[in-house]
């Protein structure tokens, strides 16, 4: 697929250089270069860096696609097969921007700076340590930056994404016995690992979202009116949230507070209990260790280091006044930052010019729940902006089966990627 | 091993039946007969029923064993091997008895009852519905029981078993998405199951063990200053409860206190979480179905239906504090009573003057945390006393890996239910 690449922006005059990053760690398997590529010299231009990637997730037939996953089908208006929109489609996406202006003679806009990588989904193997490593060579000079690698928050109505929440993952291990023990001679004589741990994990969260943990809220930072007005005009339906959790288990009834805490306030969330028996049926066990896993998403201005300061010194007096003889051990899995960029940037400007040129309606203004680290990586290395301009739509199905990208978002996407880099020529940098 | 037992017992003289209990359920494999048995028919003589298990746990010399576990090793005055003390051991200790009497010339002094089952170790299929059929046939006219398959409190003083707690195990399922859903996009927006039930799971029992369920603890039974009397004298120290837990987190700080909470008192036991992500690492997921298990270890006068009707009201009261939209089910995956049986009755008398006359010693009076369910069938059906009489010590590791039966253990215990016998025939029945 790199080679792929290569070859089509090669042949299209573009410079393209395929960085090795060696073996995967304890194996003999070759990593897939990132692509690293320039299309044109201009010193009068800007530079413009785009991001993508050329991996994609796993994809069997076998796990209920409707058609070869690995064979793109073109179907009432939909393209379908994996890649489709995560993100082999955005990619191409790119390369056809500069294939339509050779073909309609139109002067390239810009200086395009390439970064395609194809380890994305498996954790971007390397590419934070490229972009150090390159951010005064290769990346040197870049005005903006533009990532294709999101979604519509719905179905109809075109996003550019300004913000994503950052995460940080824990697990909180009780022990007590050497081993497992059965619950009929021992229950009732020894303080029980899962039982307290079950207390302390009460402790965090109430049942409606409300974080327990002093300090946590105290460092969100205050809603501003300019900020909720954002907030206003979102195309978003408490009926979108009942078809993609298939539920009304809602926490808020209204569409503002239901985007508000995804995209700005911090959520603890419960994942499970490593130890413990989980299979199904009936096993009368005291488990003598168990790990509970919990994380929080994160959003300015909470930084992961104070933020563990409180969980931290929270677990800590909840387990004392617990009493119990057993041990407790809080361990930091990973913490990722939150990214939030200002929609008013000209880069941003750009694209909502763009987006309005091609689709004829304002782009609505969205932020992720989830992360995308690369993003902040970019941002905190080059120190320019960066804009997550999202090619499909919220029901896809990254990841998932099926997955698709409609045809006009695939057309559409492409004019809009070339009219955002025209506009991204001329905007007043101020 | 049936037909080894079959022939041991009938070359001694003694009536054999294999009661055949057809396929396992589901497959063309002939389950293990039980083998019924008479030694003796002399009207004037009390008759004495003996149950036993010949079937034992699997073993291999893989999960760590130091012999061979299907090939009887003695040393250093052990007996090791798979069932040498569950329950083998025991069973070949009543053959010995009547070998014994044969060989000193010496007459048996009671009818004897034979009941040695092949299914114990896996849920005594068949054996109830064998009891319940043959109650007023082959088991007519049984004066008592006596069980000898559990085992002493510590390692050095013999003991008698008088009670048994019950055990009512439940899930509480919480539902609400249709799947699993990515915490980074729903974490906020939606109620979670995982939180509810922690929630709720918090709300069963305290970390010191208090059961926190209305009405339980009122049924339990007083404790009388006689029943506290009989704690007394326990030969059990602290150290043991350390050793056999590796810890030294135990709820209380008196062997009379932790023995009461084992024997005499309900516990509230967790489990774990059927359907939360279990794996080591960390996965951002929000589960959409949990199945939270945990047991009550049930005592008198504590009924199975009584408690569900507690247990049922409470959690549905807790659920509706919480206001969840997700969805709540209980699940009684099932119960079994206690038994609790009178340690002053003649059966018991018996056993205790064989004790004292084979070991010099007078028994503790124990009772067992978990369960032995043939023990309830056995008295209910017949309305005769059961003792359990146990052989083995406390750490002889039944279930476990290098399974033993201490030399003495086997040979005291031989003579213990030969001795048993002969008071049994003769002690007054008032
Ligand atoms: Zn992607
Ligand atoms: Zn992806
Ligand atoms: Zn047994
Ligand atoms: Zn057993």
């Amino acid at each position: 697929m790199a080679h792929f690449i290569k070859n089509e922006l090669t042949a299209l005059g573009a410079e393209i250089e395929l960085r090795d990053l060696g073996k995967q760690e304890g194996t003999d398997v070759d990593l897939p270069p990132i692509v690293l590529g320039r299309y044109g010299s201009d010193p009068k231009k800007r530079k413009i860096l785009v991001y993508g990637h050329y991996d994609v997730q796993p994809a069997l037939v076998e796990d209920g696609w409707d058609t070869e996953p690995f064979k793109l089908i073109q179907k009432d208006g939909k393209l379908i097969g994996r890649g489709s929109t995560d993100d082999k489609g955005p990619v191409m996406g790119w390369i056809n921007c500069i294939q339509a202006h050779q073909k309609a003679g139109i002067e390239f806009p810009v200086n395009l700076v390439i970064c395609f990588e194809g380890m994305e989904e498996y954790g971007s193997d390397g590419l934070d340590d490229l972009i150090r490593t390159e951010k005064d060579k290769f990346f040197k000079g870049v005005d903006a930056t533009c990532i294709c690698d999101n979604y519509w928050l719905g179905t109809s109505h075109p996003v550019l994404t300004y913000g994503i929440r950052g995460c940080s993952y824990y697990a909180v291990t009780v022990s007590g016995p050497s081993a497992d023990l059965h619950s009929g001679i021992f229950g009732g004589m020894v303080s029980e690992p899962l039982i307290d741990l079950t207390h302390v994990f009460s402790k965090l969260v109430s049942p409606k979202g409300k974080i327990l943990i002093p300090g946590v809220m105290d460092m969100v930072v205050p809603l501003t009116p300019e900020e909720e007005e954002l907030y206003d005009d979102i195309k978003y339906s408490m009926d979108d949230l009942y078809a993609a959790t298939g539920s009304k288990t809602n926490l808020f009834d209204t569409e503002k507070e239901s985007l508000m805490a995804r995209w700005r306030y911090p959520t603890v969330s419960f994942h499970g209990v490593e130890g413990a028996f989980s299979a199904p049926g009936a096993k009368t066990v005291i488990p003598a260790k168990v790990s509970g896993k919990f994380s929080i998403r994160t959003v300015p201005n909470i930084t992961p280091r104070k933020l563990d300061d409180c969980v931290t010194e929270y677990i800590n007096k909840v387990w004392e006044e617990l009493g119990s003889k057993n041990k407790l051990e809080i361990k930091l899995l990973h913490d990722g930052m939150w990214w939030l960029s200002s929609p008013n940037h000209w880069n941003f400007e750009a694209a909502k010019k763009a987006t309005k040129a091609v689709w004829k309606v304002d782009p609505d203004m969205t932020r992720e729940g989830g992360s995308i680290p690369v993003t902040l990586t970019f941002e905190e290395e080059l120190k320019k902006n960066v804009l997550l301009l999202p090619m499909g739509r919220g029901d896809d199905g990254a990841h998932s089966i099926n997955e698709k990208l409609d045809l006009i978002n695939y057309i559409n996407g492409i004019k809009t990627l070339s009219a955002y880099l025209h506009y991204a020529a001329v905007e007043p940098m101020a």
